[in-house]
């Protein structure tokens, strides 16, 4: 059982659908450059408006990934 | 580049559906009052339970807008 | 079940006597202007002191009320 | 006008499809056991990756219910 | 000297006349059900308004008891 | 010795040159409508850049103001 | 208009009967050694419990107190 | 792949010797009576002194499991 | 390698002209008394409003300092 | 209207004379190699203290870009 | 059963070990000129590094001790 | 007396044998790829359980380094 070793990255997706797809294409985004995603965490949720809609939600997460030795 | 003040306020959206839902529907209403609305910052998540049913997402939120001169 | 819109104001009440005199002090005041008051939340208690002895007690609430459509 | 007592569970559900879906995962399991759930919080949003990919959402929320006399 | 270990409960009590009844009520209600109360932590203080009086104080706390061995 | 209520307000102000400059900024054009303002709160400082430069730092506060009865 | 220092102490007043007399007990205790003592912030409600009671009320609070010349 | 549903108990462990054998003690007390712990969560370290020496020190965890079908 | 022990206070210095003047009173009145002062951590930033005008800055910060053997 | 991605750095400045210099100068620093800086965050204002004057002050600072596709 | 008054004292204790002998060293300086300890709470972990190694662990702590009457 | 500006990594490390060690750990891997690391801040301690036993610690930290001009 070995002892890994993780580094986390902050990021901020943004969509204009939905927190789900904003969540969604951070990851996307991470995963072209870094390998060994492991998990994420939700840490504040808003959004720009323009015209009295929504014009992005802007989610920032947390994402963690292995370290490779 | 003008120095702007801005003002937040704070809303609680409903929604039988969900989060998006409860948001959009909290802005549609501050929009009816409020000009130019600017941003909006998710704070809490929660709802009521009726018979074992979400009954209403509850979403508290801050809205900010530009303070005309 | 309609999707209410509630707004939450934020308010200090004072009182020589105690908390509970404090928040029923703002609460009474903002019904005179605002209808429809419907939760309080609690956020911060604090107060002033004279001679060694408390003069006002300080208690930050926020106030929740239904936005008339 | 009785004073009730409540008790708070702490649940993390979880979900391949999005928030809402783990929330009423959680409260559907929660239901089979308690009676009386009147109102949950979603205290932390986050997940699992999977290839790149989100596998499970993990979204905790604590539920309120009445205790019975 | 022995290592205890000890359980906490997240409860709400309620009460029409102020927080410190609030307190009393839910631990009333606790000390039916769990031996050994111990202590208890204040997280939350709110209520509900009902025709611009308080109808509930809602106090939300943590009460710790030994795990009996 | 008189118990007063008084109401809180949340504001961002900008300034191209600096914190206290934004805050004042925020406080000037508040006084145009509130009367008795009193106090203020800092709680939250950030700014955005554009070429490599601050453009504007923006500076939320709270500004709590007497009601007057 | 005087540029002042004030010191903050921590203390925690307990009580058998509530919130307020522990504030109370520990300004009266504080003011035997430190003059101009000028407001306090309570920071943390808790008690300890003995035979299903309340025995102890335990407020935690900041005091200030302006720091002679 | 399966959807999930943990539930989470608070604990507080203590011990003479430090933080670690603290946790261990209360998930080794948890195991006796819930199945499937998961994972833990420390959310406070303090302790008592008694003669100038630390008697216990109490932490203060989350604790997951799996809830069963 | 010595270990030190370090004492924290906790100060609000006040200014008529900004932030960093009122941390500079806070900390040239603390060296009046103690010595080997470390390291400050500024914690609230808050004023008083006279008229319209910003009267005082008010800063909270916590100053360390080590502890004489 | 395109959806981007944003990454935030964790940054501390010091400088001699202030806060709004110590942000100047980590911003000035991360623009050599980070394009398309966005926002910037303050999350911390500490400083260090030798012979009773300010040496540094700190800022901590979240910075935000968009990642090139 | 009396009604006690206890003080808080925040120290910084640094040790080349670990965090618990960082506690320990931080009481055992305290217990030199205050009497009547009764209790700990840690509020923050951290270190130095020196050579990539650790050359000190800091540990933040606030200590309660009885006010003699 | 130069300013500098220090850049945070946000890292967990893990072990099979307590806190200490998965700092240790972190730090160590970290020292691989970055010079001038300066200090490190604890933000979160948990863990995974398998077969009732504690699998890995998880700690949780930021570690600053200056960056090189």
């Amino acid at each position: 059982m070995k002892d890994h070793v993780y580094k986390l990255l902050e990021l901020t997706g943004s969509s204009t659908t939905g927190i789900e797809d904003a969540v969604t294409g951070a990851l996307t985004r991470a995963a072209k450059t870094v390998h060994n995603l492991k998990w994420f965490e939700v840490s504040d949720i808003r959004g720009t408006i323009e015209k009295d809609k929504i014009a992005h939600w802007q989610v920032t997460m947390k994402v963690g990934f292995t370290l490779d030795e």
